[in-house]
């Protein structure tokens, strides 16, 4: 339930994206785009009331016997989706469009656009099990902090090398929009060797869980070595 | 704390409501939409925040004693906010604009689209104070749905009467969009009428409460008598 909570936020905000006043796309996930299959109405009230459900769904009564736990995951995801997180992210992102960003820019604007729902997605599972102590709450954020970034990088680099039949969504955006991403900021090749680099980061965060971390670590690769 | 949170969801629907591909107003509490005085970009991801901020602030550590008690709270706002509420309600409304409406049909789609949000904003009052036997619920439930529909049908009397100065927002949009309203339904006179029955039908509904509801009685007679 917690996942689903994830997604519907994450799925709300593709919708809103996608729209003519932001990313203006008319592909995603190899199909038309919410407001191109029906309209721009419809997409803005369905990406609102996904945002609703996120909530619905993570504050039902029963989801946890510990209520104090799910209202802080209920806490954790609101943060992570606000002003603070993804959508004040968003916000950084048209403000710098057509500007050059370098990489310690890029990488304040990626923390939050996807960077905080990726951390909230692994804290949520974290609330969902057993209790962690100070350090592994922090070992776990960095896992997830390196992992959200590598995921940035990587879509950088296929932006600029897929195809949209590959894809899924419109390649080559970044460049006709101007917006500066990893490529532009590093090149190609240093791009590349980042998200290795950030591959090797998140799963020497991952160390002290040991076996226990072992579906984290299959992200991590999965995300760096993912083709699409 | 909870009255903010209802705020903040009523105006993230509002900031959403006048963008041009939902109401397309350019006027609102006498000033300009937020998409006129910045863009429809902002205005989005505007709505969006302050939608998340809402839920931010309901579950944030500390607001009750009664945790089990806070996140109820969060439920019964998002289930008011979403598809099955306020959202579902705007989609209705849309959906609708433009075919004529009888007062039953009309009742339905405003007891989501603006009737959901004002009777979570009791029952999160309620929740805040001493608990409530069912019949009491039962009771303040019926107050805030009568409370609800009252404000719809005199929000349709006075756009037909009004002028944009007085409501600080453009009159007479009804009419010209075509939008089915209590008075194209019922006529001017028996709108009135039923705008009264109303607020007769809300203060019956608390008379249960005595004297612990003379707000609440205050606020029937505000809604229905106000003239902006």
């Amino acid at each position: 339930m917690a996942a689903a909570a994830v997604e519907m936020i994450h799925a709300y905000s593709l919708v809103h994206d996608d729209m003519p006043c932001m990313d203006d796309d008319v592909l995603r996930r190899g199909k038309p785009t919410v407001h191109v299959e029906f309209d721009q109405a419809t997409a803005l009230l369905v990406g609102d009331a996904l945002q609703s459900l996120a909530f619905q769904l993570l504050s039902a009564p029963g989801l946890l016997t510990d209520e104090g736990v799910q209202l802080r995951m209920v806490h954790t995801l609101a943060q992570a989706s606000g002003s603070r997180g993804m959508a004040g992210g968003q916000a950084i992102d048209l403000e710098s469009t057509g500007k050059p960003l370098d990489a310690a820019e890029l990488e304040f604007m990626h923390v939050h656009k996807t960077g905080a729902l990726i951390r909230a997605a692994v804290m949520l599972g974290a609330h969902c099990g057993s209790e962690l102590d100070a350090g592994e709450a922090a070992s776990l954020d960095r896992y997830a902090k390196c992992v959200g970034l590598a995921f940035q990088v990587v879509d950088d680099v296929l932006d600029a090398e897929a195809d949209s039949a590959t894809l899924g969504k419109t390649a080559g955006k970044d460049a006709v929009q101007g917006k500066a991403t990893y490529v532009t900021a590093l090149g190609l090749s240093r791009a590349k060797s980042l998200a290795q680099d950030l591959r090797a980061q998140s799963l020497a965060a991952l160390a002290p869980f040991g076996a226990r971390a072992t579906r984290l670590a299959q992200l991590a690769d999965f995300i760096v070595l993912r083709k699409f």
